[in-house]
């Protein structure tokens, strides 16, 4: 009899303890794990006014350098362009695919010596998967083949999210087409 | 005796237990609670510079598409149109109460179809009650009753604030003046 | 016997219990730390293209308001104009040292009455100490010694950081060179 009574109490402790240390590794100790808790592949489209496609234009340049206009990309590796756009998301890399939602937003370059552009827009997603906002900043040097940005927060199904975005260039025709992809990898679920 | 002695150490490990399944039920499994920890709402007033009220406009069209100006929104649902804004905030829907801050960044008109802008910008609030800023981004469909956009940071009372905020339209006259109402939800506070 | 049995197992469940606590304390509570997990001082550097120094030129004037040009910063304290930004980033405070990385991104003078700025931009950080970037936002009242704005994310080293950023003006030479001093403090690793 003496022997057995403490073990009903040493299990769940022990249990407890191991449960407490789990806690504590991804918690208390900064070590959160890097999975993400979202993960979406998507793509999109933008089409640049170029002064004879008003039509099927998605995007226009709205801020130009002393020396650059409105109706083509600025000399000096277009720096100072700023192009604002609304541009169809799909699901794969088919520019007439149903499109699930508007990538929409500013980008600009900024740079006299190397094509590198820098982003702020938001995704609004309205589909049967998703529905909601994912709000994206960052960085986009466009001759490197992956570049990150920063999934700043989201609503809807993206409530407070935050991540990491990864662009890659899917597909360029000359300056008036291009397709990215968006792999977006939400860290911070709610 | 024997029966009762195990009870004080039992006790204290189902409580431990419920504790512990608390802390991973808000933590580990990422139901974190959806309460916001500060909660205001607040009141912004844009006077947009139209050419003759350079004295009391508050805010001013910079980039245009090619076919805009900046003394009147463009055509096509104002696609492209960049306005820069400094604009008083109230505590209520009063444009003459005394501000308590002022919304400072910038919106841009983002669709050729609909009338949605997006937006990048600081609350900087500096009254008895609040001293700091909130930054804001997200997009703007300006038709439907209430837009979710991300409070993706903050300083001073709001050192690192993260939640969203909700817009809603509080009164419009013609293209100059507009009245947003903003619901602030933080949910992450320090 | 009777009385000594119970104490291997209180040790642990009041070990347990304090452990609790803390972690209770750190996160159930809010009352997060407010050391940074990582602390950086960079200064960089903005030449302002003034129509005659395209070459060592960083910036350039896109956005204007309508009584803006782009060679000039705007009457009425600048308000209006829009800066798109590839600028220097030094470790000391001069402009001759070598780059660690560029600052991309842009600014406006959003005031007719004061002035005062609004920045959304990154550091892009590629030395041998750090790899990766930083995005910040917020609103840079330039007349006033320090002011904060937000990390709102990073890449990279800095995955997904959040903290803020507290700017002073280190140098300026009329309207074409400023220098600015940026005191990061992330409060958020992984």
């Amino acid at each position: 009899m003496e022997k057995t009574r403490p073990s009903p109490l040493i299990l769940p402790t022990i249990l407890l303890f191991l449960l407490l240390l789990s806690s504590f590794s991804s918690f208390a100790l900064g070590e959160r794990r890097r999975e993400p808790c979202k993960h979406l592949v998507l793509y999109f489209h933008d089409i640049l006014y170029n002064g004879r496609n008003l039509a099927n234009s998605t995007s226009a340049i709205v801020g130009v350098p002393a020396w650059g206009n409105r109706t083509i990309l600025a000399d000096l590796k277009h720096f100072g362009d700023v192009v604002v756009f609304d541009d169809p998301i799909t699901l794969d890399n088919n520019l007439h695919s149903e499109p699930v939602g508007r990538a929409q937003g500013l980008y600009l370059w900024d740079s006299k010596e190397f094509y590198t552009a820098w982003l702020a827009f938001s995704f609004v997603l309205n589909s049967t998967d998703h529905k909601g906002t994912i709000n994206f900043m960052g960085a986009d040097p466009t001759t490197v083949k992956t570049r990150d940005i920063s999934v700043v927060g989201g609503t809807g199904d993206f409530f407070m999210a935050r991540g990491v975005a990864t662009l890659m260039a899917d597909a360029y025709e000359g300056t008036v087409y291009f397709r990215l992809k968006v792999d977006i990898k939400i860290y911070d679920c709610y």
